[in-house]
């Protein structure tokens, strides 16, 4: 695999040496990283609350052996690991202060069956040969990509940069927490409470994709999210539909009105006003997005589909990174096991999500959505809501110093300019960090949009996970450095 | 209770000795129901498929001892039980030959969590007090009313005949299926095998509802039934609806769109050609609905609603007897769990059913409901179909002997003249018996439109049960003794 790297260059301080290190211990990183994908730390579990325990405790000790004073604090839900570089440096004069964001909770594995290994058993396999030629191997397991493979990427990289020189080149604080896959309410209150600890310059995120297999990736834009949970009540109890049908309001009925209603036949949301704060696309974004030709087809086409099911006109990959959207994330009325049961339910629920982009008010589309519902739901019957999140979109600044040293270090390591994205997905710490400490956020990651994350058999290609760690070695020399007056982005 | 009876008139073979029986027997026969009760005979699921058996054996075993030739016959599906009164009686000559059809299968039990009482252990419970006096006690278990009790009125009515007689002052015979409620397919193609055996006058069966709790129903309007299952298929996995919403076509989008379509705002079903075949109520049919007076409240308001949902103009008795519909019987797609999972799933599922009135073709109704899915399914995405029933409505003479005789009998019983009613549900056999064995049915039945059959803590009132065995007694005299000369119907 060394064969295929760019060769490396820069010298003193820079990251030639911190780079060998990291090919020739590429082992030993992966036995790490197998070690923490081993600990089964689902955080919407209960039962599994002492394996994230431990789960923090291995990042503590980890960051511990890397220099760092490391700590597992505890919170109302699952701990927090924090950790500060206090050695002094004399290359630290002048250069930021960074914060990196991961987490260490993992999704539930069900349905087990589907795994082709143990989900808590990592495995280093051969991915399917395309042309004869096997072009990576994958690391199998719950959380190789989503996040512990990220989060490894920048420790190991720290590990390279400590055993090249001793120290590291810039100021660097560590934030790891347990609950981003149970949208866990413990992390914004610690932001607030250690704000003064926990401030930097700008924060460093490694839970994002790459763009194709090729293209690292920025992320500038993400999507906010409304949950919302629906529950429809006709009548008091389930009837007979041959006794009933027709006479007695049926909540199915009802619940797919309404939810058909939202969206129109050129796949635009209907609620009123919903556009109303949303901005065109600015053209060098456009432009710049159209550069990178990652076709619909290249979107689509791994998931088994091929017609853009957003806005006509819109390619895919404005409709998931730019444009907002309403989607149906489960239904549950009536008779749903084998066979069939003439029932016509008392009740039905949907479960709804809306993701908005960056303008859009949270509140305001929620409190339409449930005057939408209302107004559809006859007198002799009712409806009640739940709220299952409600964050406004991210957008993060695209002219930055530290932006541009990012992009220039990414598209050294790959070979190819580095790309500026948006992400359809909701990160909400990124708005967190913005509201509760004044800061941006830098979001770097090296996962394909085939990682299955969420799903069974999750993997991380072994070149992101190699190639992403010598990625943050550049950046973190490059940031440390500052960027180039003039460097251009790829916006 | 028995104060309340009406004076038993007649003498030698007549009903007045048999009808002491049921009365002096009553808890012997309830408890002989509840044995039967407690075999959890739920047709559409396999492991109950022993359960099936066991509950025909039982019913095989009572009617031997009630004199009856009694077998279980095996089918590709669940068993019939079949038997015959083969003993000679001078009464029998020139009296019909009856065959009488019910059911032991049950629905499934779930939600188990909203039974009072476990679904198969019977108990008698008092039914709530009105104005401080409890007007009847309630049978409470899954198969009380649906159909179990039904059944053993009939059964038991037999008991009372043979002990107050020594035999029956007709021919009968009876035939009890297992798959009524799973829409199984042994029915038809037992009762073409078995057409000379099975072959009588007419049939008797006990499956519905008297008109409210005092005016006792014969049923000669039974819908038809479309059952259909849709799983639509788009992406080739569960999508992160994050990363995918609006590019991704979500199949629940599809689904209800395609479901919000098939009724229109005034309630009609919006499939081309639907409503081609459906005639006008007959005039005299419409008046004597009116002369019943029962009205919209009365059947909703014990449901919890007030506002029929169907064709606006129609009264809800005439939605439910005498208008087509389309109901969804049950939804499924997505996560349904607790909390929130931001999936969009790759598959999407329905259950829908058609109730077809007479004149309606059912094989037409699917053919075009399927056209009406599949031209809304984009190129990318597919749709498949599971049939679950498709069968035409009936509609049975309304001025026969037999239907004279019956309600005359009925009316004695019960003390005020009976109906003639039409019914919503669908009574497959009906349909079966007229087209394999050219025969015509009685639909003679005691149930309660309150009797939430397929819910939790379905019942049948202890009045259904007493008097229903007493309506038979009076019923089988009646029609051996043909119907007086000119007695009217209520029609």
């Amino acid at each position: 695999m060394n064969a295929s790297l760019p060769p490396i260059t820069g010298a003193g301080t820079g990251p030639a040496s911190a780079l060998h290190h990291v090919d020739s211990q590429l082992e030993a990183s992966l036995e790490r990283l197998f070690a923490l994908l081993r600990i089964p730390s689902i955080s919407t579990q209960l039962e599994h609350a002492p394996d994230c325990r431990r789960a923090a405790e291995w990042l503590r000790d980890d960051l511990q052996s890397l220099g760092f004073q490391a700590s597992v604090r505890d919170t109302p839900g699952l701990p927090i690991v924090v950790a500060h570089d206090r050695s002094a440096s004399a290359a630290v004069e002048g250069a930021p202060h960074v914060l990196f964001y991961g987490h260490y909770d993992v999704q539930p594995v069900d349905p087990l069956d589907l795994w082709t290994n143990p989900p808590f058993e990592p495995v280093l396999i051969d991915a399917p040969a395309v042309d004869g030629v096997t072009p990576d191997r994958w690391i199998t397991a719950r959380g190789a990509s989503d996040d512990k493979g990220q989060v490894m990427t920048f420790l190991e990289a720290l590990r390279a940069i400590r055993a090249a020189d001793g120290s590291y080149p810039l100021r660097i604080s560590i934030l790891l927490e347990g609950e981003e896959e149970s949208g866990g309410p413990s992390l914004r209150p610690f932001l607030e409470a250690h704000a003064d600890e926990l401030r930097a310059d700008y924060a460093l995120i490694c839970d994002t994709d790459m763009l194709g297999d090729h293209t690292p990736a920025i992320t500038t834009m993400l999507r906010g999210l409304v949950g919302e949970e629906i529950i429809i009540t006709c009548a008091d109890r389930d009837l007979h539909s041959g006794l009933y049908g027709n006479a007695a309001r049926n909540p199915l009925h009802l619940l797919v009105e309404i939810l058909a209603s939202l969206r129109d036949a050129e796949g635009r949301v209907t609620l009123p006003g919903f556009y109303d704060d949303v901005a065109p696309l600015p053209p060098s974004v456009k432009a710049s997005w159209e550069r990178i030709g990652f076709s619909d087809a290249e979107l689509l086409g791994p998931i088994g589909l091929s017609i853009p099911a957003g806005e006509a006109g819109d390619s895919a990959l404005e409709q998931t990174w730019a444009r907002p959207t309403c989607e149906i994330n489960g239904i549950t009325g009536g008779y749903g096991g084998e066979g069939f049961k003439t029932v016509l339910p008392g009740k039905a629920s949907a479960k709804v999500s809306f993701r908005m982009v960056s303008g859009q008010n949270p509140e305001a589309v929620r409190d339409a959505f449930r005057a939408h519902v209302r107004s559809r739901i006859p007198a002799d019957c009712s409806v009640a809501f739940r709220s299952h999140g409600c964050s406004r979109a991210s957008s993060l600044p695209i002219d930055s110093a530290s932006l541009r040293a990012a992009l220039g270090a990414l598209g050294e390591e790959w070979g190819t300019e580095a790309a500026v994205v948006g992400s359809g997905g909701s990160i909400p710490v990124v708005r967190d960090l913005q509201e509760a400490l004044g800061m941006d956020s830098l979001l770097i990651g090296f996962a394909r949009n085939d990682n299955r994350i969420h799903s069974p058999n999750e993997k991380y290609d072994l070149s992101s996970f190699h190639r992403g760690t010598r990625s943050w070695v550049r950046v973190l020399y490059a940031l440390a450095a500052g960027a180039p007056e003039g460097t251009p982005t790829s916006v």
